[in-house]
């Protein structure tokens, strides 16, 4: 299908059919371009990434697992440079269009995969979700994506970020084709029900009014489903000083993966990019003590708590995508609201599914259900049935 | 030693001393006159009830693993009429003293286990609790008291009000006599370290504002030890209606029962009790059943949520004793005010323990931990960590 929303990097069409006769056969996807293809350079988003790594010399034994399940890898999609952005920018290979919102940004890192999925050019699309890069794409496009539990699916022959928060996530237009995917990438196990439900107080007073207001029938049709929603604070502060903890976590392990090539390449960076890196070397050995600190004592607070089979629920993204216009110091707004919810998934390593469940200010806005690390397949399942539901397009 | 309180049945003092050796050896106890100990009559707090039931045959397992672990019996204590109140009032017996507030009740239904204790007469003492009947007198006379997990001690021997409700429980004046007690009637395990703290919102506004604030020291001292408290809400209507559907649990399992002895002996009750088994009688049908599936899916819930070592955290009664001279609409709102609170471990089977954190208006006030189901032995261990970062005597 022609590449009417730019979603594919310069030169990344591809066709490589899978395996006939496999749980995916009939299916096709797309692939953000950090993860390697044999044979191919991978791009991670940036010229000078592409220009100073050979190409792959073997294919990410998630994208392999797909092929040999039967479905058709169609291209090599757009990263925000390095995945270290929100919004899905990306002036070296220009930014996807949402095709949902066409004023506005289609949300990243993996803002290729999700504007693919969203078009209907292909089934489904891997990204992948180290602050939200899955599920603020999700978000604004208003389709299903899934960052699945830290460490349940194979990230080998993929880029890093930030290894401790990196994982592999992917999009779906529907939330079958969300969790037949699940099927093949995902261990086995995690399939026990589901409950209760815990309404995070501050991501829904973090959202603005609009995207509350229209998100509040998605919730209570995941109460029709769990029963009634049990308010709970998940910060004994503030979720500002969640984001100002993950921000610091993120920038330190970010700097110790990329720092070495950024200082040696002194790459050309689009707006924002080059500004967080400059941040990220700036952290100190303290501080980021201290993040660290922070989420090793968060971390098993929210692990203890969903250890039972309790769901979080709460907006996605506490705004719809940002408009194209947008000035620097709006995004960066954004992007500190955003980061204070996502977090939430981010330090705990827990597994968090956006569904499409409404649209305020004439663009989407996910509702976000989130679960114990290993409960994948029974979120994707929850995802499923909440979908239905909604009467959203099954 | 001397019975200065009134906490014996008439003719209860015993002497029965404990195996020697055992882990309880140089302990001495009491147990609330509705264990059976053989060749005794066992009263149930009422003349009635003693004058148309045989003496025991045997004694209650319980209370045989107690003596067999070394614990030296001293006596029977007075117990509400069947064990249908929380005042701790027995017009037949006389009403025990309390010991940390003589101008007040005791609370009950253990209510002489509770004064034997509070007086030092005995180191531990048997209670038994459906809605409150250990952790009322134990926040009341300023002693620990835990209700175990619904199932986890054996109740043969001991006479039933509500069997899916009632669990056998105890009562000491430090936490590591609580302990030890427990290590001898509790099943092995449940020793997994326990968190988060949960704070239960609904609990606290519950309470009036002086047993609140007397207790805010008491919370600060258990998040020192489990990390920043987690704010939760558990009931999505109010606590009003979780009293409400317990006292119609409760009532109709204690009107199947009682009911037919009740009718048959026509008893002379005292105030109160008559009242609450005439109401048990008309209890009907279609809302006993829509009290038992709200419970099934109210306990549902918390055990999930508690089901990762979560502890909820709130106020065991509401408000101090109450004055021997309050009226009976008083002793009501009190009640019901209190049941609401209490109905949460006993609606969900949970375990709870009473540390006596505080006093307030010169009375003693406790502080409840509660964990899920089979967690008690690690319940215990937390009271003692609390019970020595609060410096209470050890």
């Amino acid at each position: 299908m022609e590449d009417r929303v730019g979603a594919y990097v310069p030169g990344g069409t591809l066709d490589m059919p899978g395996s006939a006769g496999g749980p995916l056969d009939g299916l096709s996807f797309a692939a953000k371009d950090l993860y390697d293809i044999a044979g191919l350079p991978t791009s991670y988003g940036n010229p000078d990434w592409a220009r100073t790594h050979p190409p792959a010399a073997a294919t990410a034994p998630a994208i392999a697992a797909l092929l040999a399940a039967g479905a058709h890898l169609r291209g090599k999609t757009k990263t925000v440079e390095l995945a270290y952005g929100l919004t899905g920018e990306n002036v070296h290979h220009g930014t996807p269009l949402n095709p949902a919102a066409p004023e506005r940004f289609p949300g990243g890192s993996s803002c290729g995969s999700a504007a693919a999925v969203a078009a209907g050019m292909v089934d489904f699309a891997m990204g992948s979700d180290t602050g939200g890069s899955v599920r603020i794409p999700a978000s604004y496009c208003g389709i299903f994506g899934i960052r699945p539990s830290w460490g349940a699916v194979n990230l080998a022959g993929a880029c890093a970020l930030a290894p401790s928060f990196d994982t592999a996530g992917w999009f779906a237009a529907t939330a079958a084709v969300l969790r037949r995917v699940g099927e093949v990438l995902l261990p086995e196990g995690g399939e026990a029900p589901l409950g209760p439900l815990l309404k995070v107080q501050e991501a829904w007073v973090n959202a603005v009014p609009g995207t509350a207001t229209a998100l509040a029938p998605g919730l209570a049709a995941a109460e029709r489903l769990l029963g009634p929603a049990l308010p709970v604070n998940l910060v004994p502060e503030t979720v500002d000083l969640l984001y100002e903890r993950f921000r610091i976590a993120q920038a330190a392990e970010a700097w110790a993966t990329l720092g070495a090539w950024v200082e040696a390449t002194k790459p050309a960076f689009g707006p924002g990019v080059g500004e967080r890196f400059a941040a990220a070397r700036a952290v100190g050995p303290e501080a980021a003590e201290q993040a660290r600190r922070f989420r090793a004592g968060f971390a098993a607070r929210l692990r203890a708590l969903l250890a039972g089979g309790a769901v979080l629920a709460y907006p996605t993204s506490p705004v719809p995508a940002p408009r194209l216009d947008a000035d620097a110091a709006t995004q960066q707004a954004v992007r500190e609201r955003t980061l204070a919810v996502t977090a939430i998934a981010g330090m705990a390593g827990l597994c968090e599914v956006s569904i499409p469940a409404a649209r305020s200010e004439g663009a989407p806005v996910g509702l976000s259900l989130v679960a114990a690390p290993g409960r994948d397949r029974a979120l994707l399942a929850l995802a499923e049935r909440l979908a239905s539901e909604l009467r959203l397009a099954g």
